[in-house]
């Protein structure tokens, strides 16, 4: 029942600092959205910021069952897997009428000067997103350029998913999403263009790189 | 007089809601560190609300001004223009330590449901950003390949840069931008790839692009 009072207080702290955002939730609001009495929050949380913290924990920890296996069904080439996982962002803006997307990318904005532990728990996120990506980029193996720097790489997927629902957002329009995601695939086309499977005369002919 | 005190309240406000964030700037801080009673700020604002429209409006109105002429100063090339600006953004990340870069990307993302009035100020400031950076994709011609969809590539401009300074924030460390904008660059190098240029057996050997 404890456990259970502590996981509803979790859920309601997530739902709302993603609705409404953490600084316009108050206390009061989620003692009334979770039906739990102050002393029972309290007995879990010394306050709104330990329950941010807890909040960002449960996102890191679930990320793999709620995002990463439902995205990555039935999905082996691991560079299509980097494209259903933007696929899910854009579902998740269709279904929200544009408004919800990434909720730990709006935390991070939101909060101008979080203290060091809450950056860190922000920070562990962003790390465990690319990290994956990073490891479909290293199952990619030779078909991406020798010269590309993987990590750098993931972390762009990340910078074109965070700076992409930010413009749909605002303009409640997916096309920005849409347009973001082709770039990026086309990028990524460039990329993986296997100038080894050239012959050697046109290979020669053209830019180093 | 009442002009100075209207553009005393703009400017703290626009300093208050970069540096607190709009939600936690209440109007007795405004209030106080503009040094104007609540009279005043009524005589020219009905609330915050206003005062944000006001913020937002002068944003966009002093972007050529303020953000473009300074950073294009000297630069001739629209490619390095593009690259000259977001070097800018690099800059205010490294003066501040990692804490402000994009005022408006930070408002976009911690007002929620934000009222179509206020969306449409956010939505104006960012294709205002856009235009001027497909004002260079155009300048740069028969340089970029033709089948690039130009406008597209100045969001994506922009989707890296408000992506790239998400992650250099919470990281509080500038090279996560520095790499997002080493792939951008990345990126313009392969679709400035001018295949024209190259011998007719050469481009007939290439992938159809």
């Amino acid at each position: 029942m404890l456990h259970t009072t502590r996981q509803r207080l979790i859920s309601t702290a997530m739902q709302l600092f993603h609705e409404k955002g953490y600084t316009s939730t108050s206390v009061a609001d989620l003692l009334k959205a979770a039906d739990v009495s102050s002393g029972s929050l309290y007995n879990f949380f010394p306050g709104k910021r330990e329950l941010l913290l807890a909040v960002l924990e449960v996102y890191r920890n679930r990320m793999r069952e709620t995002l990463l296996d439902p995205a990555w069904r039935g999905v082996s080439d691991p560079i299509e897997k980097i494209f259903r996982l933007l696929e899910t962002y854009r579902e998740m803006l269709v279904e929200t009428d544009g408004i919800y997307a990434c909720p730990v990318g709006s935390l991070a904005l939101e909060l101008h000067a979080p203290d060091p532990t809450i950056r860190d728990q922000l920070g562990a996120y962003f790390t465990a997103w690319t990290d994956a990506i990073h490891g479909c980029l290293i199952e990619a193996g030779s078909r991406l350029r020798v010269s590309v720097d993987r990590l750098g790489l993931a972390e762009f997927v990340l910078t074109t998913m965070e700076g992409a629902v930010m413009q749909a957002r605002t303009f409640r329009d997916v096309g920005y999403f849409d347009r973001a995601v082709d770039h990026l695939r086309n990028y990524f086309d460039l990329l993986l263009y296997d100038r080894a499977a050239l012959p050697a005369h046109v290979r020669q002919a053209l830019p180093g790189r």
